[in-house]
């Protein structure tokens, strides 16, 4: 990690709870990146690699409820669960090619679109997944602007999942060397990743989120989630919808 | 770490950021420790291991000069700086035995006073520092609670120094077999302890905060601020004073 003060590089910070976000340092000029690796942000990757034009993320179910009456496709869940008057829950199994190509999702759930809300005053949100981490590297690096790593967390609490994403996506970036960083987050976000990347699926057996997910019997989506670079694609968020830049 | 379920057990939860302790999983019954290792919790540590008689914290300046006015001794400090008024910065090499025993200290900091606040409705709130771990441990095994351990970080960020304390103070309470966790930021937070703790004075050369210090020539304190063990008291507050029940 780079501590020496150079103003050519971009700055990166972790957030490890949407709460927290307020207080991050850099405050013009940057671009979010979402994580919620467990849901949100891998399913909407899987969705836009299996050909979605397009995913609105929505606050409410009311919202989401509306737009099923007028024809959409919709996915929400609460607390894991698909609800009932959706067409999908939020596991990235469900956006098949078949189910998803060439249409428009109405997206909503617990977790990743509130953490969408508190992002809304950065120029973009990018979404970041395992499964895309590549891409999402090479695209961060042409935008060349300072990065906030915004972990979704569970309930706004600290979790395992996002917070090890955040610690590989900082390494990916810092080995650029374009970005350098003086966040204290960011610092232990790569040192966990360190300590959980030779096996990874070891690893988060200890995160409680991994625990409530088998509770559900939705925990079959764990090895793809942690699975590198399965999609090219980047969803970027400009506040109205998701499109893939990548 | 144990992940079933076990009544007899008592909980231990991390707090990374007195923002997120609205968040904790924890209602009732349960103690809290407060950690500002490089500040105040070690310095109060220090004060009582020099006989101080109590301490009275405060959480405005004001009221740390009216009280200063009213003949007591005041330690303040905003963003590191001592203030004017005060007779004491807030480094624990400030409280020398000559100048603290049988006193009483009234105490402002910028971070570790406004994370009191924050615990106040917690049934007691010790301090913890690595100069006082092992009596801190020993003590939580007695008073047989739940135990949730708030990082005061620094303006409400994730700091390392607390969240390596964390770790530390929640391996050894698990190594008791009397606690149990299920909470992420724990298991995170024993995990960095890990990978620190065989140098932990070459590790914290990446916090964030360590460098602030270092800008101020207040740095001196961090060795002492590592030290395992150098004192047997256990500084605990009632919601008006803190005294030693170690």
């Amino acid at each position: 990690m780079e501590q020496t003060e150079n103003r050519c590089l971009r700055s990166i910070e972790v957030c490890f709870s949407p709460k927290l976000f307020p207080e991050i340092l850099t405050k013009d000029d940057f671009i979010v990146i979402l994580v919620d690796i467990l849901r949100a942000t891998t399913s909407i990757c899987a969705a836009f690699e299996n050909g979605a034009k397009r995913i609105l993320p929505v606050a409410t179910l009311e919202e989401a409820r509306i737009l099923k009456g007028k024809g959409y496709l919709v996915a929400s869940e609460q607390d894991g669960k698909k609800l009932d008057f959706a067409d999908f829950g939020n596991s990235a199994f469900n956006f098949t090619r078949e189910t998803i190509e060439g249409e428009t999702l109405v997206y909503c759930t617990t977790n990743g679109t509130r953490a969408l809300a508190f992002a809304r005053d950065a120029q973009k949100i990018a979404m970041g997944a395992f499964i895309n981490i590549t891409a999402l590297t090479q695209w961060l690096i042409r935008e060349n602007r300072n990065v906030v790593i915004l972990c979704s967390g569970w309930k706004n609490k600290f979790c395992i999942e996002d917070s090890l994403f955040a610690g590989a996506l900082a390494e990916k970036l810092l080995s650029a060397q374009v970005f350098q960083t003086h966040c204290d987050s960011t610092a232990a976000a790569i040192d966990l990743w360190n300590v959980a990347k030779e096996d990874v699926l070891a690893y988060i057996e200890k995160a409680a989120h991994r625990h409530r997910l088998k509770r559900l019997g939705l925990d079959d989506v764990i090895p793809y989630s942690f699975t590198l670079d399965s999609t090219r694609v980047v969803p970027v968020y400009d506040g109205k919808e998701i499109i893939d830049a990548g």
